[in-house]
């Protein structure tokens, strides 16, 4: 195989994903802990260029300041050995039992106050270690009763949590963005944001929203049965793409957190080539780390867990490639003519056409022939998705 | 039985529902038309109050501009002697071949054009029949193959063209709002808009976002495994519920328009209690139609048709008795107070407190029981979650 | 609320349930273990008549042979002083990292020996202990990859192992019998023998066929969409029906083990009517253990644990009496009737009719009115359906 | 590309596929209904070397004896000239109102015995054409509302449907078998005998067992989200396997019927292997016919749509050249040894062992080493995985 990741490429980990025990929902861990300072050492070895963590994944909840200290000196230290920088951080706001309903939106108001502070101390950590994205996933906001939580009171509490941290970073002069994530439910039975549009619609209510984007997941859209693609697209329409998490996710079930590819591969195609050649004359329309929030599967042992971490890149990079060969072929670009995909980019009124000019133009109403798409005028879409399919299976 | 339906309650159906003569997607029609006169009547007895309907629901596609003025004529002495308004109205955007790819997002230009000027037209109808709101359901905008429709390209001709349609009401003076209604799949693969969250941020990006707010529909939500309640909250939140479409869904599946309550009855409880009693001092949270955009199965004949549109109105109003019963009872305030819901009500920060007096605040951090939460401090959610089942099974 | 659980209503409950400490996927435990002494002593003043559990809840995976003989004993002197009964118990394949790829159809033979034995000496302690129904649900039987799960392979293990417990069962004269659970996902990316009728058709291809069951979770077919009451209709159809686990799930997601009835209400509904006026002359069509198989919200500390407890057996018994009540009232019987309900358990040919008979008989086919079933004869299903909500309301 | 379909492949189409012209819930036609003579001679010219049909997709169900026989001699005249033959046929028992509640088990008996002799004489029509499958689906068999269907009672009588239809079968000599075809919904909201599972526990309870098989559909299985390569397995395991219906599904929601590959890739990958590679020695497991049961999206015209009945056809053959290479890769040997997936075919007792000899095997419990299994003993699964994926991308 020729692909081989190379920090060019902007891959990122959890120390959360590498270091995943096993432990499940019906299960005990099948793996000891993984050391940050391996972490880091072997993520270099493989190619890959950032380590992102949430607090309690350095050190634990209960962690002594002098603890916690040692943890980051170690981390410092490890980083610099290796040129693996931390690009994102992430505060965990739900594993503790303090966090059962919540922290920012918690019924029980000392619980908010607490996670504010806690969220507050991380990101010192975070503009301390030179990340410039903070993800925020609320895994905890949300409920399982409806008539157990008042959600508008509940986004209101969201949004006064989120503009005090944005207060914070802008008077701190903290150069680091936030990256809200969204998932639709687990652990709770719905959790608030639950899609990429649910989130970009709330930051537009943000007192500083142009500090807020989004950090979609793979695996979190289709839980709820939604295109992946289709809401990065509308993220990078709305200039909010601000991180990414690719994982693999096979259908509408619990949160599987497979390796990137391992689940809807052409919907990861598609993705891949948005990002990579979807932007202006066709370059990468997104240039942040490509993030992996996957879990190594239980049954692995820690060389399978490594072998999980390059998968990820190689499918990356796989996929990049036949982006490229299927944006190139002659045939495609054809077939993409025939189907109009370009013309949805060409204004549907003429440059300076008012309405008024539209309502007079009777060829667009009254001389138009709409009959004549009946057995006619056939878009190609099929034919296009098969040159898609056959580019992806290297078969052309 | 007590409740009786009368036009004080604002109900309201699309001539599309009780008209609808059973064909699907694997059967011919079951039921003979019916007609627009009949329905409104019928309608009337029944105690509703507003009829809605698409352009060709109430005329066909081809109709002469004669026919369509014979119809309209129709439907306006047949309002005027039943007192039967028109709230909303809305376009059919979907059903005739020339829209297979959709109406303002086709890939082919011609088509949008003359999706426009249809839509145009149907302003002018919508304000000459009096109504107030105007739906926007963009069925077939969407597609099945990611690399046919540039997403983003889409979401700019989407925004072109009702940025447009905005300019054209406002010129005119109509006194008339948009309502767009997500929905995530089905006649496409991915509809644009799956949820009320994509909805509400592409408003935010309108030219005159003002005139814009969402259409949700119950099963819609639900065909993405979201919770309804959830959704109507974000959209009050947003101050963009417009206008509201009540149905029922039995979980992920093809779009069922069952019947209000015979799907999820739980989440139309909560939903009834939230519209009913979630406004200040306790009164309704939204004071627009109460809108059922539901199907009479296949199986019924014209019998079973009005029985199933009152039964849609009978069971709204047995909720909003039983949402009524549950706030007055003071056991279930004990509960809701035991759970803290009204104190999420409240301002995680003090009046005039700054995050420099949040930090400062060990209460809030360093002096914080968080382990006091473990096998403590439990919230009695279950609890008053039963509380609410045993009022909505009348057993209290 | 005059319902008040029984030991006649064979209520029994998970020692897992109950002592669920809140530990999931993403959070540590928020509550402290429950001792079985106690948890026996609750139920039976809750008026529960049953405990069952994994071997593992009662003793650890690492016990030692008289650890667990002092925690059998500890149970035995309980039940004697309650006159609770454990009316089935099951075993632990799944936590411990050994089952890591599942225990009587893991690739690992070794371990599938181990599991063997395992089993073979839970089936002693279920002798011990008096059960009747030995569940075995499979949860870590399956995988998450295509390729690396023979699935023929794993049918015949899983068979093997399954006709020598029996033929262990029968050798040793225990009064016991089996019951496969199914389950979809999760833990697993796929599980074998998925839902119930997957379950039955591989009951029938074992040797002692007779000895095997299903032991259906409300939550588990839900994960797969399916309509449960369906479910139990073709289990009882095959014979096979012998436990069920009540819980409630909301829509297609991970499991959530909500209380029985805080999920799909209707579906409980139609399913305890089912169960309790299904039966021969409207009698019971189940008379084993009504067994609850749910979690204690995460949210809730021990309070909210029994509240919840208590929560699964009043609702049992709410839908029962409203079940009771929708089968006596007139106005349901005659619409019943119009739906032609009963109709069905009529057979299709006439008494000694013979193909022959039918296919010489013209009122059949060629005289027979097809056309007549367009805008008439419809069935009225809606009417009865709303008639069946109003009983679950209360408001009949 | 190499790959061209010839009749030794054994494609074959329904004559209600590359025939569907576009009409869905929400659309009218977007295309001219295709004459089956032109079907025939183009699918010949494709390479396919089979069509299937319903009765009606032959001849309306409103037609004269002499235009069903016109229609069956055109047809018999079209695969005379061409060589394409009729593996398969069945009966439309959906379309028209009078089976609105369904065929076999409509709550109206004249219903059913009118569908009973529909079915008979189409089983004739079967022996006429030479086909040697019967598919039975009962896409209308089953109900919206749980309290309108007696599931017992319409098991009982499908049963004795498909018990008469076995004897005049058996009776007239014909030799064909039947295929039951599972769906779990749409077009009604719970389909009886909705899964693989179900229908093989089903056949189980049938007189003439042996007749029955199932006809199993890609997408209807992952509709349920179930793994249709694991359904795929259980039926062969069953040997139950008697025709199969390829085409693609995206995510759990409505019925898309997209082109076999166009769905989830990597389950189509792994199930063209088992039916390739997985018989004995390596062989076929299956040597039926390859059938395409899948909608030309309704965007196309008539060029789209042979384009993509091409489409199933190469895709199907790519995905067998890559099954080939995976298997013929000495990496991906090693790795399916280590990953011991061949170990799992091995029986869990040795040979004559006994549970007694089990028992006293001390190396299987007392001895054996489980906790060995924490953090070592890995499978190396997403190895394997990524094997896969990688010779599904043709890289390497």
């Amino acid at each position: 195989m020729a692909v081989t990741p190379t920090p060019a490429d902007k891959f990122s980990f959890g120390l959360w994903t590498i270091g995943w025990v096993g432990q499940d929902q019906f299960g005990a861990p099948s793996r000891e802990p993984l050391d940050v300072v391996e972490a880091v050492t072997k993520l270099a070895e493989l190619g890959a260029y950032g380590l992102t963590f949430h607090d309690n994944d350095l050190f634990p909840f209960e962690a002594t300041d002098a603890e916690r200290t040692a943890q980051i000196d170690r981390l410092k230290v490890v980083l610099a050995d290796t040129g693996v920088v931390v690009p994102m951080i992430t505060t965990n706001l739900f594993s503790h039992p303090v966090f059962k309903d919540g922290g920012f939106t918690s019924n029980d108001r000392a619980v908010r106050r607490f996670a504010l502070r806690k969220v507050i101390r991380n990101l010192d950590l975070a503009a301390e270690v030179g990340a410039q994205t903070f993800v925020m996933w609320g895994g905890r906001e949300g409920g399982e009763y409806d008539h157990a939580k008042d959600v508008r009171s509940a986004l209101a509490r969201y949004r006064e949590a989120v503009n005090l941290l944005a207060d914070y970073v802008t008077d701190q002069g903290y150069d680091l963005k936030f990256a809200i994530e969204p998932k639709p439910n687990e652990p709770r039975g719905d959790i608030l944001l639950p899609t990429v549009g649910h989130a970009l619609a709330f930051i537009e209510t943000l007192d500083r929203s142009e500090l807020f984007g989004v950090n979609p997941e793979v695996g979190h859209e289709q839980m709820a049965g939604l295109n992946f693609t289709h809401a990065i697209a509308q993220a990078l329409d709305a200039g909010k793409l601000f991180h990414i998490d690719l994982n693999g996710q096979r259908s509408i079930k619990y949160d599987q957190d497979l390796v990137f590819g391992h689940g809807d591969l052409q919907n990861a195609f598609s993705l891949v080539d948005l990002l990579e050649n979807g932007g202006p004359d066709g370059g990468p329309a997104y240039d942040g780390p490509r993030h992996f929030d996957y879990k190594p599967s239980r049954t692995e042992d820690y060389a399978g867990v490594w072998e999980s971490a390059r998968a990820n890149m190689v499918t990356y990079l796989l996929l990049k490639e036949r982006a490229k060969a299927f944006r190139a072929d002659p045939e495609v670009q054809q077939a993409l003519a025939d189907a109009k995909v370009a013309e949805l980019a060409q204004p549907t009124l003429n440059e300076g056409e008012s309405y008024q000019d539209l309502v007079a133009d009777r060829s667009s109403y009254e001389d138009f022939d709409a009959a004549g798409y009946h057995n006619a005028r056939g878009f190609g879409f099929v034919r296009l998705q098969q040159l898609a399919l056959e580019h992806l299976l290297g078969a052309r």
